[in-house]
């Protein structure tokens, strides 16, 4: 009985903010959160969503579906209001691009172009930054997996940094660096009583971080010139980040004065969420598994990048203003924020079937293979070429092509009435999208950027033949 | 106090599941759950894990790693169980093996020799399928996306049949099959009260599968042959087979005598669970965020095959007692449990860190970009080469290299006190490892497979430049 009741209040609390979302979303007559300004996007007459003056439908016609879709104004734009607010407040602030967060060679061109610094976690990404053009001096290499061959690599070219994971590394990169008569900059990935931890970096409070720095200096060829963090991903919590710098450079306080190390570089990592995605909660998931909408995007729950830029100002004052003489690079190291929201994903209804309660399916050229992160974040939807049409009196369940009943991208949105061969367009596919990509029965899709209004190919669609190029059968 | 209580008594229940996996492992003294040769593996006198023969810390060191083993007497062997007990209940069982689950061709080709059929979902499996020069006749054209390219290659190649996933189809198929003046062989998936529904199939009991057929009766072009369901994946449930089958025949019945339709094949799909492989319960779940290992594999729980062949050998009798003179194939598309348990990854130890409560981290040169599937399923986990070496008194967790805390592979194993360059194994990688492949900062593995004792390269280790093929930047 007791169980009955509780079931009734859940569902009611579920119908109540469904109501909500609902009366929201008929306001503003698009079944969409948020208006397509957010994306750089324009609407045109025929109704058709456009980057930069180019049509999304006649982008489909000439590139095909699937389809990326980057905005090079777009990632200008997102690179210099990022680096513009904390250079505003602390001069010598540095962009090292995420590499893992969008690795298409085409993009990463363009943010090296603005200045940035490649962030680089693995052998493949370090290659691919030196294959680039990107200037060693501007290579930072991170995480906890690095490979003999790829330490080979950065000290033979002689790389800005080397952030070592843990004590091992520390003897390792040493007798690279002495095999090339080298002196190799390292840094140390630290962390604090905030963000992750678990397989990443050495403790500052247990005194491994400090030990490391003590290994460091007697190692004549490891020069100690910087310290690394990196807390989270899609972080929307400015606090946070003030407790780990604050512990960060407390610690570079210490490094001073017990080990006189005054480092180089302060590379705070990356992690910065964007407003336009959400993370779906215990209660978004909920919601779907009840066949209700997740939650409409919540802009405002994101700090603006200003408030993190005022914050880390005031901390490096502070810092500065105890350690005269020093005068430290800060390094950032996003993802997200750079690109994310540079980037859309075109995909074509294939089918349309119906399902529970009025509502229908349709089914899409592209599912979780493309667009893994829609599984645990909420991301806006638009009907690319029916942007004037009115809504439809039913909701759609968004499907991909996978043969699996998870393969949902979205789950009960409002749009106008879907035929075949209609165009949605998933916003903020620049980050995590490609690189969770699968080939499963499906070839990945081509990228186009848009330059100035004139789209160019930078990726080409995988051809089938592609995808057995390496396989001998038989 | 109410909540420190329900904790504390939470805590007490997982310490007891704990302690009771611990004196499991123990008595084993290896800290693994079942014993290699359930893979067809054994142990050589140095130690390491051999396949048919093979040494794999051998062939890590002729082929690098990460590297899949696929064995080949054991995929046979695999084979010939399934189909031969299928076929001593009912002679006419046709295999026809699922691409999406193992989609590497020399895999495939290998099953196509034992006389596999190919059930593809897409346009690009049923281009492999026709590529790896199976006969038309033999390829089953499933899934809710077929796109025109894709149905136009089928008809135009004639394959078998093509399970037509809702009405729209219907009418899409029938004008490519009067565009070739061909006769197409269709099915109708249909969905059950049991089982996988949702964006899947029409349904028997509300009469839109009834619908479907009546529809096919009047189209010249299409030739109604076959019934399709698929009602899930990793099922260890016998009954919920046989309630989703009766439910087919006795619909197949009415066919008969509504629409004097006799179907010829009737397809129960895939979705057999394997004894090797157990999904992550809630409880799991639990287990492994608080630092414990999951349970331990309960390979009783997994129903063997022969009791899905007396249930489908039975019902099959009855069907052709109340149905004299009908003789129809039955069709069956396991994928996990003919390749699962046949193939291998090998991941090299790359890094060691310590964790948190005498744990340690082993960080391995591979995680879910390989491995996707060990997120939510339990697999067994051999140290390949100190297979004779006494546990480590710690535990480890086992992690990749993509820099995000979620990328753990196993929670809380005993194994061997591990080194840098230390191999493991994991078990049952042959059904939506490869499929689920990323390329997250690293290439994809090679695939090599033992025929006879004899090592052979079936697919070749992606080298960074394949990763970029198809880019053009600047």
């Amino acid at each position: 009985m007791l169980s009955l009741a509780r079931r009734l209040v859940k569902k009611a609390a579920l119908r109540s903010v469904h109501r909500r979302n609902e009366a929201w979303q008929v306001a503003n007559n698009r079944g969409t959160h948020l208006p397509p300004a957010l994306w750089g996007l324009t609407v045109n007459g025929a109704g058709h969503l456009c980057a930069d003056g180019c049509d999304f439908r006649e982008l489909a016609r000439t590139y095909g579906t699937p389809l990326h879709v980057v905005n090079s104004d777009h990632l200008r734009a997102n690179y210099d209001t990022f680096l513009g607010a904390f250079r505003r407040e602390y001069p010598q602030v540095e962009i090292g691009y995420s590499y893992k967060t969008n690795p298409v060679p085409g993009v990463l061109q363009t943010l090296h172009g603005f200045g940035a610094c490649a962030e680089v976690i693995s052998h493949y990404e370090l290659w691919l930054a030196l294959q680039l053009g990107v200037a060693p001096e501007m290579v930072i290499f991170n995480g906890p997996a690095k490979t003999d061959a790829a330490v080979e690599l950065a000290v033979s070219r002689g790389i800005r940094i080397i952030n070592v994971d843990g004590l091992p590394e520390i003897d390792r990169i040493a007798a690279v660096a002495a095999r090339y008569g080298r002196r190799q900059g390292v840094g140390v990935r630290v962390t604090t009583s905030v963000g992750w931890s678990s397989q990443f970096g050495v403790p500052i409070s247990d005194g491994t971080a400090l030990a490391a720095f003590e290994r460091l200096a007697q190692i004549e060829q490891l020069n100690p010139q910087g310290i690394h963090i990196h807390i989270g991903t899609g972080i929307r919590n400015v606090a946070v980040y003030e407790q780990a710098i604050s512990e960060v450079l407390a610690f570079a306080e210490t490094l001073r004065q017990r080990l006189n190390i005054d480092l180089r570089y302060l590379d705070f990592g990356g992690g910065f969420g964007v407003p336009t995605v959400q993370n779906y909660s215990e209660w978004d998931n909920r919601l779907k598994a009840n066949g209700y909408p997740a939650r409409a995007i919540d802009t405002g729950a994101c700090p603006p990048i200003e408030r993190y830029a005022a914050m880390l100002g005031q901390q490096m004052r502070g810092y500065i203003g105890r350690n005269p003489g020093t005068n430290p690079s800060v390094v950032l190291e996003p993802g997200r924020a750079i690109t994310s929201r540079a980037q859309y994903l075109l995909l074509e209804v294939l089918n349309l079937k119906p399902g529970k309660q009025g509502m229908q399916y349709a089914i899409m050229n592209g599912g979780k293979n493309l667009a893994m992160p829609l599984g645990y974040e909420q991301h806006e939807l638009f009907p690319a070429d029916r942007m004037h049409d009115p809504l439809a009196s039913g909701r759609y369940d968004i499907a991909g092509p996978l043969c699996y009943p998870e393969d949902i991208l979205f789950k009960a949105r409002k749009l106008p009435e879907l035929r075949p061969g209609d165009l949605l367009a998933i916003m903020d596919a620049g980050a995590y999208f490609i690189s969770n990509q699968q080939n499963f029965s499906n070839p990945r899709p081509a990228v186009v950027r848009i330059d100035g209004g004139t789209p160019r190919l930078i990726r080409e669609r995988e051809q089938f033949e592609d995808m057995v190029r390496l396989d001998q059968p038989s």
